[in-house]
């Protein structure tokens, strides 16, 4: 069990953005399937996803083999959480909802031991799986992302990116257009209305100008690839229940047009 | 929980092939997905699909509000196994390597309660899933369908068909072509080789000439929609484990591609 | 997938109460087989019973068949476990102890989108279960309960009963004993004591007078058909554990008699 | 972990009748529950129950504080299913569709260890649960059923019951219905027809004839009781499926009727 | 099910320290095998331990046959999670990063019933396991500990040990250490610093003082014998995932060698 | 994903033994625990074990990142369980009481393709764990065991060696001892009586004599030791169950020693 770093962190090392799966069902085998399937980093989904703690576990150790990085997203920005997914073997985390420079604060002292935060002690399975030296180097290879999607952390931006211990933010655009725009337009992905397109790049700008990265979730390829283009460090690629379902209706709607 | 009807044999009653989705992994929600995707029926796949019991009858419970008829292929031609599917709440039965006459009135006689067969009465969750009448129904409704794959199957073919209580026979392509031409050719679906169609046709026309149901493994909605201009019956459409990792696949490198 | 309506909302159309059933076990079987015997709506409770949330998402999978509203009782006003099993596909959550004002601000805004709360966007599961055009209807159909069972939520009952986008209020009348009376009298359901049928009388009719429903925990069939004579509009009666272990020991015991 | 022995001997050492409950619901906590209910032991059925291994296990861990003596209906005469039901701990088998006296021969082997059988040594949890000298006592302390419910058997019986090493036979009324009388008669237990009275009494004088236990499966307590006063050793008294659905029923009826 | 007292509280009316393992493999085996090795009390660990509600719940059930007192270490100071652990039938909490009067107050108002706290009533399985009487006893067995482990924790220990309610303070080590010395020496158990056996004796003489119970976590058993020859309450000796690992890894290097 | 073959092949290429690690318990946390203490293989025991498929499964996926090569015990001689446990990505099956060559045949009939076998083909998940050529290389790679362990099986095991496909023979002891002595000697492993030596010998000997691997179940480092001094080719040492056991009672008994 030598030392192993983040996948992540080493390609943004070779300038490249990150390709990021997203895991909503509760398997252990759909996870390892998306994990062969070309993935920098895959993220399992412990707020909207169908999963708890138990299965993300076994997600995370069926994830292990392959190479790509785990990470993982809190239903929450809750201490016992964020911290039960690190112990597990995660080596970044996605926070929602993160509205505040104090928001930004909590998430940070949850993810980096003292002094640094408040992190409390017993990296159980990491020193399984990440490595015997993990506690060494975890404040260091952890990913710390905080979810800028409504309007309050809009207007919060400057004082959130500046949060030391933080390394990125995340663009989630549907909860960011219902909360900045309302009801007016359709809920979900890859948004093309101006104001959003402004808001996404200026999150973008933001962050980058404080040195942090900006994730963005996307719900198709074209999308991703854009996004990729504009300088965005890690992006996702739809999920294991769209492409599923798209997959599979796609093939039925075939055979009965054949 | 007034009566039900097999969705399977309603279809053919239409004179249509019901269009079959299979399911592989092991995971309710994965379950409820494939039955929103407009297939006729779905197959659990105990015998190569990683599930066991338990998730299969998670799955079946996931799946009965979706009206898509459950069926699920036995590990093998076991008592146990095929009993508790169908006391779960299974529609049908697919039994992998019925190869002989025995065979076939063994599989039967699982299947069906005496006296056309030794099945145990218990239909514990089948009287909550398929009617408080199932005891009555369940011999007329269940599908039992017997797997020919095996040179000796093929052999023994015109007897297989005759054994009074089988409702269809069904080929797996993968299987059939390593007993008939053993490692000749690529393993796998979807069969060009003149041989293997030979077969396949001779398998469906000796069914329906006893008046059985022919269904048909498929890798592609292509070739799903060949075996149904056949005449197949049941034709199965690629599985949850390739549709998702095609798609994941196809998704990434589009992304690296842009 | 076409549009689906909150059953618990048509029943209260009809002017008529709603039967409830109480799942304290986690078994989807013994949900299953609960949502078979009449109720018009089930509450898995997460709070004081033996559920996680992974056996409650399967207990949601296994319930969608019967028509019968699914709701949930939250273990705690807490963000993620509110919105965790709305996504999973609950038609309603009844959350402990809201005791002020604050408090049922707090838990509307974790059930209702922006601009009405801060719930997150992501139904993932709800999509399948409650219909595709979820995302339209969710903040009209989904229930919102807060239940007063403490002195503290007594004495604040006015103004949380004003609390826009809270549908209503629900009794647990063990909490609310030990709260108001402390523990002069035997812990549990059904009360008799005159100063509990007042505190009883008093919410139901605060509730009523601010437009909001009523709900009420009973422990027997006859409390419960007493509570909706008096107006209560949503009764519940037992639970699984009490009913099963009522129903054996009665067995047991008439076989010794005998 | 000292010497424990089987509570089901020690009550018929006592000349008592053993009151046995019925599992077929997949829950530790529900086994709990029935195991508080008074009964003398409980039988977990992996047959037509809803419950694979891995939840049988559970359900016996569960059981081991009540001191009610655990046993498994073994879901077919298959070594693999009897051999770690023992080793998981379980203090008795029933196996379902014994009809010969070769497959007797085939039972008392999977359950006894050499030279009585073929019973492989490893009881893993047994050791645990049952005693450390588990492996000096399980061949005096185990049981084992063969269930008599085929026509076939019942010819059989004089042979069957002779076989060394059987403890008992156990009657499932339903099976033997429908394989002594076809669908003449309605599906089920509590059986009033003469016919099968005399098949009844016929099993268990036969049966005590050569001095070996008879167990009754019984749908209510009515007949359990009258099985008692007929000299049956062991009845069992409906299932966790029928008295929930039963209670609830009834307690939703009552409202409604109230 | 008559009355039961927590075992522990008899070991030191005795004048003993209780001997504590820990669990932090999720597995009722691993629980059950862990419960028959001599330890007076278990706890699971929810916080660091890979361990969710729902195997804890198992683990619980599991344990109950042992006669060991089973505890739980919460993930959080949160209410949810702390009282679903009461219900499950723990015999007491040790909760984490008790920093506070304040957070103190808050632990042990989760953990008493009114008017001693806020817990809220519904000990759905706590009523099987910990007795018929558990609603009469709960508040005086039931063991209530705040873990001393920030800097921050030290310098209000005079406070946090006067909150009414609390049982005891139990020292996590390696917590302790991170946040009075920072990086200065290794993580983990069995301090030696002078500084660190300072701080330690304080805490225990601290409780003591104000007739608390303290407790240690441990690596070795020579220190948690030290531990209790210094008068310390508890001591937890290791836990399983050490145990196990280096029980692997001497036997695996005792083979190469020999 | 390319090829990978199996790393037991590789070691005795090699000329050494490997040391095998034994999972009863049923925790992929535990297996990856046992997967991080140096053993050169791990077989997940479905015999005796407390593990069942799905666990299995879990166990498999958890182990693959450690490069430990997995094999699986069958819980019998049964095709449907042997063929899963391969599909599912065991490296190799032991089987046990394999008793006379017919016993043999069958059991390389399961786990060899046609011509070699009647294996049927859907490799899932050995796809993505054993390298995407798994179908091409698995009869070549994949280890088939035939457990000698019982009178029968001995004097049979001239004809049984000589079955083709049949890659090695495992002895376990306790078994052996039982089937060869009666009860004459203490039951377990380890054996030192002079005819239970010479039957484990002549075994060794009769096997590699015809060119196959043989292997034996140790119960102590120092007995594995010897046997591979011996030239036993796969030796087992101890179990995670009895190494947890006897780790956790030295523990205690320090702690109360001191
Ligand atoms: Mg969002
Ligand atoms: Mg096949
Ligand atoms: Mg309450
Ligand atoms: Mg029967
Ligand atoms: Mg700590
Ligand atoms: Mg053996």
């Amino acid at each position: 069990m030598n030392m192993q770093r983040n996948p992540i962190r080493k390609i943004w090392t070779e300038g490249r953005g990150a390709i990021n799966g997203w895991l909503s069902i509760a398997s252990p085998f759909s996870a390892e399937i998306m994990a062969s399937c070309g993935y920098d980093s895959v993220t399992i989904d412990t707020q909207h996803g169908a999963v708890g703690y138990e299965t993300m576990l076994l997600m995370l150790q069926a994830l292990r083999a392959s190479g790509v990085a785990p990470m993982v997203r809190a239903p929450w920005l809750e201490p016992g959480a964020i911290m039960k997914a690190l112990d597990a073997g995660a080596w970044g985390v996605i926070c929602p909802m993160v509205n505040t420079r104090a928001d930004a604060e909590r998430l940070v002292s949850y993810v980096r031991y003292p002094p640094h935060g408040c992190r409390s002690f017993g990296p159980t399975r990491a020193n399984f799986a990440l490595g015997s030296d993990y506690a060494a180097v975890a404040d260091d290879e952890v990913l710390c992302f905080a979810m800028i999607e409504t309007a309050e952390a809009v207007s919060n931006l400057e004082e959130i990116v500046r949060t030391p211990g933080l390394d990125g933010v995340y663009v989630g655009p549907a909860d960011l257009t219902l909360g900045l725009t309302g009801r007016r337009y359709r809920t979900g992905f890859d948004r093309e209305e101006p104001e959003m397109l402004e808001a996404i790049h200026h999150i973008r700008k933001t962050a980058h100008a404080a040195g942090l990265r900006m994730g963005l979730h996307n719900g198709s390829a074209a999308y991703a690839a854009k996004a990729l283009s504009w300088g965005c460090d890690l992006v996702t690629v739809s999920n294991d229940v769209r492409l599923l379902a798209q997959a599979a209706q796609d093939s039925v709607a075939e055979v009965r047009r054949l």
